[in-house]
C-alpha cells in the first residue's frame, strides 16, 4: 500500500499520517508514506516514510512523488480562506492549478489510484432562514477559497467519471479544536477561543457570539479520511461527493463548554472582538447539512461540544503547554 | 462602445456582429468591433471590424486585443461536446484555461467590462422522474464539456464578486436550427434534421424520436446576447447565472414539423440511426428549466418549434443552399 498525502506536514496531514502507518488500509499495511509540503516539521521516525519538500504547482516536483505506483493519495494541500482572499492569485495557483497537476499525473499512471480531495462549507452560499443544506444543494461560494474548493471538486467528478482516477470529495466541517498556532483561515478563531485559554493565553473572539458554526473534531476528521480511503469505489456510486456529518454549535456554546470545563478564569481569557472582514465570511457558510449519503455510508460525528474539548485536553494540550514552554 | 467577441467567426459570433454593428448597444453607436477566432470567413465589410486570428489560450495575443480599452466581451469560443468528449486536454485548454486567460486580462483594463460567457444545459446532470430545474439547481455536469462550462460560470461569479469584471453567464438551450455544417457538438443532428431535409440533403437522427430537447431558435440567442450586453449591472444583483427561456420539444415533434412546412419528401430524407454515444450526452441533458429569473428581466423565449422552422427558412435556407451548390 503506497500512500501520498500532500499538506503532509499539516496538523491533519501529520495526524492521517500517524493513524495510516499504525492501522495500515483495510488490513493491508502501509509500504511507503510519502508526505509532500512545502517544508516539514516531522515529529514522526518510520523507515517507510519520505519526506518531500517542494511547490505542489511545479510538475517537475509532482512527477518525483507521483511516478512511482500510488494506491491513494490525500490531498490535503490548499491556501485558506483569508488567504485566498487576500492574495488571488497564490490560491488560484495552489488551489486549482496544483490540483489539477496532481490529477494529471495520476492519469499517467498505470494503476488508477484513489484520490481523496478535503472540500469545505466554504463551496455554499447563505442560506435563506428555514432553508438546510442536503446531499443535492447547490454549490454556490461567496469567497475565492469556496470558489476554487468547488472547481476542484468538479475535477475530481470529472476525471473519476473519466477513469483517471477514482475520486472522493469530503466536505469537511470546520475542523475544531485544532492544535498549534492561530492561521488565516477566518475560521481559525473556532480553535483558537478554546486552545488558548486551556494554555492559560489570551484569544479573539471575532464574531458575535450568537453565531452558528458547523463543527468536526481532529478525531472524526481522521477516522472519516481512513474510511475514505478504505471503503470501496462502490460505495460512491450514489456520489463521490461527500458532506461529512458535523455538529451545529453556536460560539456561545462553545464559550459555555470552556467554562465548564476550563473554569471562569480560562472563559475570561475570551475577549470578543467583532472583525467585520471575518464574519463576512463566516456568515455566509452553512450551521449544518444533511449527511444521509455520508452516514449511510458509515461516517460518523461527533457527540457534542464538550466531547470535543475533552479530546483535545487529552490528546493535544500537554504537547500545546509544551511548545509554549518553548517558544516563550 | 468597444465589443470583443471571441468565436467571433462562428454564427452565433457573426450574427451577433452583425446586430451589434446595426444596433448599437443602449442607443450607443458601436466604435470598434473586433472578433477573435482561430481563422476568419468575414462576410462583413464594416470599417469599424477588427479581426483578429489566433489562438486565445495564448496569452501574448489575448493581450493584443484586451490591452485597450473593452466595453463589452463576449466570450463564446468553446470547443464543443462531443469533441470535448473525445480529446480531454483540448477541452481543458480552451473552455477552462482560455477563459481564465481572457479574465485575467480583464482584470488589467483601466475600466471594468461586462463580461458575457455562454453556457450550457450540459451543466446539469439527468432529472428524476417529476423532476423539473429551477434557478436554484444544483450543476451536476455528466460531460467533460459540462463540467468546463461550470468551472467557467464559477470564475465568472467570483471575478464578478471580487470586481475584476462585470459578468453575466447566459446557459442557453441547444439553438436550432442553425446554419452551416454539421459540427462535434453531441446536439449537431437538433439543426441538421430541419437543416438538411429542407436543402434537399438527407440527414441522420441519432437518438429516439421520444427524445426530449430544450431549444432556442438563433434570433432568440441573438437578442438575449444583445440583451446580456445592454442591460445595467444591477438586473444581475439576484444572478450572475441566467437560465435562458426556451422551449421544450420532442424530435419526433421536431420531424412532425419538418413534414408539416417542408413535406414528406423533405421527412423521408431523415434517417434515425441510433448512436448510443450521442444519445448517453443528450439524455443527460435536461428537458427545461424554469426560468423565472430570465423572464423577470426580460429574456424571452421562441413561440413554438413550427416558428423556429419559418424563420431558419427566412433567415438562411437560400445562403444554405448557395452554398451547398458551390461545394457540389
Amino acid at each position: 500500500m503506497h500512500i501520498v498525502i500532500t499538506g503532509g506536514s499539516g496538523f491533519l496531514g501529520l495526524r492521517l499520517a500517524k493513524a495510516l502507518l499504525r492501522d495500515g488500509v483495510n488490513g493491508e499495511p502501509v509500504t511507503t508514506l510519502a508526505l509532500v509540503d512545502r517544508a516539514h516539521r516531522a515529529d514522526l521516525a518510520d523507515p517507510r516514510l519520505r519526506l518531500l519538500a517542494g511547490d505542489i504547482a511545479d510538475p517537475g516536483f509532482v512527477s518525483e512523488f507521483l511516478s512511482n505506483p500510488v494506491d491513494i493519495l490525500y490531498h490535503l494541500a490548499a491556501v485558506v480562506s483569508s488567504e485566498a482572499e487576500s492574495d488571488f492569485d497564490l490560491g488560484m495557483k495552489v488551489n486549482i492549478d496544483a490540483s489539477r497537476q496532481l490529477l494529471d499525473a495520476c492519469r499517467k499512471l498505470a494503476k488508477v489510484p484513489r484520490v481523496i480531495f478535503t472540500s469545505s462549507v466554504a463551496v455554499f452560499g447563505p442560506l435563506a432562514d428555514g432553508e438546510s443544506l442536503t446531499d443535492a444543494s447547490s454549490v454556490d461560494p461567496r469567497s475565492s477559497y469556496g470558489m476554487e474548493k468547488a472547481v476542484g471538486e468538479l475535477l475530481i467528478k470529472d476525471y473519476s467519471r473519466r477513469g483517471f482516477v477514482d475520486g472522493v470529495v469530503l466536505r469537511l466541517p470546520t475542523i475544531s479544536v485544532r492544535p498549534g498556532v492561530p492561521n488565516r483561515a477566518a475560521s481559525s478563531f473556532a480553535s483558537s477561543i478554546i486552545r488558548e485559554p486551556l494554555s492559560g493565553q489570551s484569544a479573539i473572539c471575532p464574531v458575535d457570539p450568537g453565531t452558528l458554526l458547523w463543527l468536526m473534531s481532529p478525531r472524526a476528521a481522521i477516522r472519516a479520511l481512513q474510511k475514505a480511503g478504505a471503503l470501496p469505489s462502490s460505495a460512491f456510486t450514489k456520489s463521490r461527493v461527500i458532506n461529512l456529518p458535523g455538529i451545529t454549535v453556536s460560539v456561545g456554546d462553545m464559550l459555555e463548554a470552556l467554562t465548564a470545563i476550563g473554569g471562569p478564569a480560562s472563559r475570561a481569557l475570551v475577549k470578543i472582538e467583532i472583525d467585520a472582514g471575518v464574519e463576512a465570511i463566516i456568515s455566509s457558510w452553512p450551521r449544518g447539512w444533511e449527511d444521509q449519503v455520508a452516514r449511510s455510508i458509515g461516517f460518523e460525528a461527533d457527540a457534542n461540544f464538550g466531547e470535543i474539548v475533552q479530546a483535545f485536553i487529552d490528546d493535544d494540550l500537554d504537547e500545546q503547554r509544551a511548545r509554549l514552554a518553548l517558544s516563550t
